[in-house]
């Protein structure tokens, strides 16, 4: 699903996008196949589309005449948008409710009635307040993990003039499952692969075979390269093989895997060309929705991993300009859409972010890439384009009110975790 | 060494701090031995100290006479400002001046010849562009690490308006060490314990013990309940309950161990009951100098590592309350300073952070205390008061001048590392 910011031009007035627009005078780190940086560059849109790409002057000089606009970037650095590959928008609402619990309490008493108590209007809500997250740090595109009302999701996305792929969250068996839930016949296998060791061992038990759940897909043919695979953590060397000849996908969510699941063979996969990216899953597994975390995350969880394999950490694995590649173009690639995203090119979607790279978290910069990766905060991120339109602009999201949408998700959260029955303990002596 | 914001009456003019306040209407976490949150609290400050802490009500009708001025806090959190056990100040114009190498490129080509090409107005910006990053994250008090030029760094923390243990960074001996340095005799085993393996099997060879430093440590004599012990991941059993005896603190520094060491046994130290509070570590071993930050990191890291004890992560290990206490009682304790600071009661210090949990990263709020160590970021931090001092007023500092410093470091960074020799190789094509 693919949406325009509807509200874009409207609410934003001398704000808003022009049909043909220069950005000039910006260090572009494009992602593209040859890893080309741009120190002066600038970029010719033309409606949704990149038109070209260069060095500033040249930019100038062939389409000055042409462009509506023209947008002097002050040496700060533009990116292609970020794209998460694996985030609940229905679950930004459940920020909080279920931190430091284990894993059944975390299901049967938290999530399972939150998600089963929401309304078409929670989730639309939800997916809103999401969005904003999303937005300031620099996502233009994202996969939704699974979650209730897809429409209301729709609808959001719509809003807030993002790209998405939207899925249903269903399940047809599971202990404890609330009622409404049991009649649901679709297999939610094909979004959370190999996430927990007991999941293994249940596969081997119950499927006759001598691993775990990869190696299950792998026997029914469901390993495909249009198969997009959470957390996948609990995999051997076979099965990352089999991943690998698959040409399947990998969402790596590190936040959540530190929390929940554990350490994913991040760099063994990707040793073996499995297309690796970067998601945050939903915000009660790890409550902070930035890709610009998950990157400096992805980093570090990847060096000190290193520890268990090899006796001690490698502070070079994972190096910043594969986790660069991790959250844009292997995004893109996650999602099937790299033909138009995921890099700046001439010809692909004008998806793309502005950082200031001169406020405190990144001065100085001595290395662009790292600081990109290891500094950068979402105070850095002020600016976001997505399909040739600015949907944040110094820092101010235009294509919806972010006062009404906070203030209308505090009411709606409260009242949905009421009407849950969700309680949660006080773990200090409130007066 | 404790200073006082001198420049902060002067620079702010009316948004200065009277003598006598009454701030208001907060949901006040004061960390103190009975761990109480006041849902609507107040605090009346005389000077540099609480005078009274408790309902907001209270507060209002015995002190609102004797005040200068009254803040109302609208339900913003007040929480004791955080201590910040171990950053190298000097070390701040070397961001991302060594990311992504092995650990003798970082000594030898990248930090060595950085710090010995320090000038005293080096050591001055360093430690100014630190304390801007300290503030915005809510730190009122840190130890230093280990630097250049202690007094450049004193002059610094006076400005800024912080509290501070400031030392020098000494060693004697050390292959490749610069030739200005060798010359030096005090042993830098003080602050740096048990940090690589390799340590450990130096130790053991050349000092005829059956483990490591910690073991060698505690044959000396050494290990006393004024030493505050950096990183300490590689200390066995045995040597917990040495240092749980002798009362050693340590600072464990999420980010930089994961990156450069290992995993500390942080679960397993706290319930031996040894005070672990949380440092940064320095700006070329992290990038993020941000004890918000660690704080999130800190608890997903122990989470993850239960997964190499135990087969499994555990959601509830590291919970979110004794997180905030290393950040905050535990980080007084750790500087012996508990007396005064760490959490908010009549009698303490003035160090406050107000933390706004109304905007984007922290909505909607649950559960406050996991909300503050798990979604709160620096945006969150909008003012921070030091020993009766506004430092930051809605994320203003007020004792320097922002901009001035981060264009004087960016200047002085980029001579330093001409001086030095030290160039940054492209990870990338940049045209």
């Amino acid at each position: 699903m693919e949406t325009n910011s509807s509200g874009g031009g409207s609410s934003s007035g001398s704000l808003g996008s022009s049909s043909t627009m220069i950005l000039h005078n910006a260090v572009i780190v494009t992602m593209d196949k040859e890893s080309r940086v741009f120190r002066n560059g600038g970029v010719f849109v033309v409606q949704d589309r990149i038109k070209a790409i260069g060095q500033s002057a040249d930019i100038l000089q062939q389409f000055s005449q042409m462009a509506d606009q023209i947008i002097d970037l002050q040496s700060q650095i533009l990116l292609p948008g970020f794209v998460n590959t694996h985030v609940h928008t229905s679950q930004q609402l459940a920020k909080g409710i279920a931190d430091d619990v284990d894993l059944m309490t975390w299901l049967h008493d938290r999530i399972w009635p939150y998600e089963s108590n929401m309304t078409e209007e929670d989730s639309y809500i939800s997916t809103l307040l999401c969005g904003i997250e999303l937005i300031h740090s620099g996502v233009t595109c994202f996969a939704e993990a699974g979650g209730q009302h897809v429409s209301e999701m729709a609808k959001a996305v719509e809003l807030l003039g993002l790209r998405a792929c939207l899925v249903q969250s269903t399940m047809d068996c599971g202990e404890g499952l609330p009622a409404s839930w049991a009649v649901r016949t679709t297999d939610d296998c094909i979004q959370h692969v190999a996430e927990i060791p007991y999941e293994n061992q249940v596969v081997m038990d119950t499927r006759k075979v001598d691993h775990g759940t990869v190696t299950f897909l792998d026997k029914i043919e469901f390993l495909q390269n249009n198969l997009l695979s959470a957390h996948t953590v609990w995999v051997n060397h076979t099965e990352i093989g089999l991943l690998s000849r698959a040409g399947v996908k990998v969402s790596h969510c590190p936040a959540s895997a530190m929390r929940m699941l554990g350490f994913a063979p991040i760099k063994e996969m990707l040793h073996a060309d499995i297309c690796v990216s970067l998601g945050t899953d939903g915000a009660p597994s790890n409550n902070r929705m930035s890709i610009v975390d998950e990157m400096y995350l992805a980093s570090l969880i990847n060096k000190g991993r290193e520890v268990f394999a090899n006796g001690t950490t490698d502070p070079a694995a994972l190096p910043a300009e594969t986790v660069l590649r991790m959250a844009t173009i292997n995004g893109a690639k996650s999602v099937l859409w790299d033909n138009d995203i995921g890099s700046l090119e001439a010809g692909k979607k004008a998806d793309m972010v502005v950082v200031d790279p001169f406020s405190w978290p990144m001065v100085p910069v001595h290395d662009r890439i790292t600081s990109l990766v290891y500094c950068m905060r979402t105070e850095n991120v002020v600016s976001v384009m997505c399909n040739g339109q600015w949907v944040m602009k110094n820092k101010k999201i235009l294509t919806v009110d972010e006062r009404e949408i906070i203030s209308a998700a505090r009411q709606a959260s409260d009242e949905l975790l009421k009407r849950a029955g969700i309680t949660i303990p006080n773990r200090m002596n409130v007066l």
